[in-house]
C-alpha cells in the first residue's frame, strides 16, 4: 500500500505549549510518544513578545524553542503533518487502539491527546495582518500591560469583550470600545462597571475599517452611524472570539461546549474513554500558555494512569 | 501601636512558583500587590534538579531565581514574615476586607490568594536529610527519570504509592516497595498490575531504618519481619504524604479535603468569598511546578474579575 504503519502507548496531537508538555510528561513516565503536528509551536509563534511565562521574557518563537529542545532529549518521534481524522477501533472492550491518519501516514497508538489549539478569528481588515505585534493584538489579558499610559482600542463581538476592555482600562490611557451592535450583551454588572470608567469611551454600531501606522499601530479608521472617523491609537485589541482546531475528530464523537471547543473534566479527559485534551482547544476560560503546559502535564499524568490500568 | 498597617487590593500568601505567577498576572491586570511570606520560593528550593518545568533544566533555586527576577520588575511589595492568621472583615456586604496579621504587622486586603504550599512528610531516619537530592527524593513523578536502569527503593504508607512504583517500575532496573503493613492499601487493579512487574519486589511488614552511602545513597538498611537486612539501591523515594501549610487560615472557616488541602473550584475559588488558592496547598492531585505556576494565574485572574464586581 505504501502507508507505514507506525505505533505508540500514547499519541500527542498538537505541538505548542500544551502537547510539548505532555510529550514531556509522558516520555518521562516511559511511554513510546509520537507527536502529530503540522508544525512546532502553533499559534504561540506569531507571539512577537510574551512576559507573562513564569521566569521568561521574550518572543513566542523563543519560548517554544526553549520547549522544543527540551523534549528533543527524550525519545519522541515529531510526525510533521497535519491529522487527517481519529478513529476509535474499540469502545467498550479491553483493546485500546486509536488510528491517527494524516495524509501519508497511519499512526496506531494506546490513547491520545489532543492540543491542536484554537485559532483566533480575524477582523479580514487592511492593517491588521500587517501590524500583528506591533500594536494589533488578540489578547488583552496577554497584553495589556504593553499599552501603560497609552491609547488603544478593543474590537468587541461577545460578553467577554467587557472584561478585556476592563483590564485595558487599568493599565491604559483611554479605551476605545468598538461594537458593531446597539447594545453590549454583557453582564449588567460589566456594563455598569464600564460606564464608571472614565477612561472608556464605547463606540455603538460601529464598524472598524482599517489599521493605519508607519512602523506601529497609529490610527485606527472607523465607520460611526454613518460616517467616517479616525481614532488615535496605539495598539488594537481584536477580541472576536476564536475557533478551536478540532475538527479532525468528529469521528470520535466528543461532548463539545456550545463553540465546538472539547469538553474536560479537571483530569483533562474527554467524553471519550482513552482521550485526553489540554490546551486552548477544551472549553476552558483561562486561555493562557502556562495553563495550557500544566493541562498538557495533567493529560499526560492522566492518560499513563489509565494505560497502566 | 507600633504596628505599620499596609493596604493592597491583593494580598499573596506564598511565594513559591503559584504564589509568584499569581503576584506576575496580579500586577499585569493593574492591582496593588502584597507578597507575605517566610522566603522567596518554598519547597522549590529544596530540589536539586528540576527537568519537567517546560523549557527548563536546573536547580529548584535557579528555577525560583528566573521567577524572582521577572516579577521583580513589577510594582509589588514584598514582605518577608510569616502569616500568623487571616480575618474576614466582613462577610456578607459589599465591603471587602480582609486582615492578614504577621508578629510585625497587619495587611488590610481586598482579597486573597493562599499559596503556601505543603510539607513532605519526613521519614526522621538517618541519612534522610543528609541525601537529600543525591538519591532521596520525595517524588517519583519528579524525579524518576534520573534513575533509569538503576535500582530504588520506595517507601510507602498510602494507597497512591502503588502508581508511583508502577512509574519507577518503567523506569528503573529495580523497584523495592517498603511497606509497614500487612497488606497494601491500594486499588485491586495497582496490586494486581505491581505483582506482574517483574523487576518490584514488595517488602511487607518492613521499616526503614538507615540511608547511607559515601556522597550520594548507596544502601537502604531495612528492619523486615524482625530481621535487619540491606537493600543495594541508587536511589530512596519517600512517599508518605505531605500536610498542607494552612493552619494560619482556620478564622476564615475555609473548606478542607480529609487531610486538610483547600478545597477549590475550577477557578481556584475556595469556600469563602473573595479567597482563592493555588498550588500544592489546594486539594488538586498533581503536584507539580508547572500546575502551581498554572493555578497561580487562573487564581490572580478570578480574583481580578471579582474585584470587578
Amino acid at each position: 500500500m505504501g502507508i507505514k504503519m507506525k505505533q505508540y502507548d500514547i499519541a500527542i496531537i498538537g505541538a505548542g505549549p500544551a502537547g510539548l508538555t505532555a510529550a514531556l510528561y509522558s516520555a518521562r513516565n516511559g511511554l513510546s510518544v509520537g507527536v502529530i503536528s503540522k508544525d512546532i509551536g502553533g499559534t504561540v509563534n506569531s507571539v512577537l513578545r510574551i512576559e507573562n511565562w513564569p521566569g521568561f521574557s521574550g518572543s513566542g518563537p523563543e519560548l517554544i524553542k526553549k520547549f522544543y529542545e527540551q523534549v528533543k532529549g527524550y525519545k519522541i518521534d515529531f510526525i510533521l503533518e497535519e491529522v487527517a481524522s481519529i478513529e476509535h477501533k474499540d469502545n467498550k472492550g479491553k483493546n485500546k487502539e486509536f488510528i491517527v491518519k494524516t495524509k501519508q501516514q497511519e499512526i496506531k497508538c494506546k490513547s491520545v491527546i489532543l492540543a491542536t489549539g484554537a485559532e483566533k478569528k480575524k477582523l479580514k481588515i487592511p492593517g491588521e495582518a500587517e501590524f500583528l505585534g506591533r500594536g494589533v493584538s488578540y489578547c488583552a489579558t496577554c497584553d495589556s500591560f504593553f499599552f501603560k499610559n497609552k491609547d488603544v482600542a478593543i474590537i468587541s463581538e461577545s460578553d467577554c469583550t467587557a472584561t478585556s476592555a476592563l483590564v485595558l482600562s487599568d493599565i491604559a490611557k483611554k479605551v476605545y470600545l468598538i461594537y458593531r451592535g446597539e447594545k453590549l450583551k454583557c453582564e449588567d454588572v460589566n456594563q455598569e462597571k464600564l460606564k464608571e470608567k472614565k477612561n472608556v469611551k464605547i463606540f455603538y454600531n460601529t464598524t472598524p475599517i482599517e489599521i493605519t501606522g508607519k512602523n506601529k499601530v497609529e490610527e485606527l479608521k472607523i465607520f460611526c452611524k454613518g460616517k467616517r472617523d479616525v481614532l488615535k491609537v496605539d495598539g488594537v485589541f481584536i477580541e472576536i472570539g476564536s475557533a478551536p482546531l478540532a475538527e479532525f475528530t468528529k469521528n470520535l464523537g466528543l461532548k463539545m461546549d456550545n463553540e465546538k471547543f472539547i469538553r474536560v473534566n479537571e483530569d483533562m479527559k474527554t467524553s471519550v474513554e482513552g482521550v485526553y485534551a489540554a490546551g486552548d482547544v477544551t472549553h476552558t476560560k483561562l486561555k493562557q500558555v502556562v495553563v495550557a503546559a500544566s493541562q498538557g502535564a495533567i493529560a499526560a499524568n492522566s492518560a499513563y494512569n489509565w494505560l497502566n490500568k
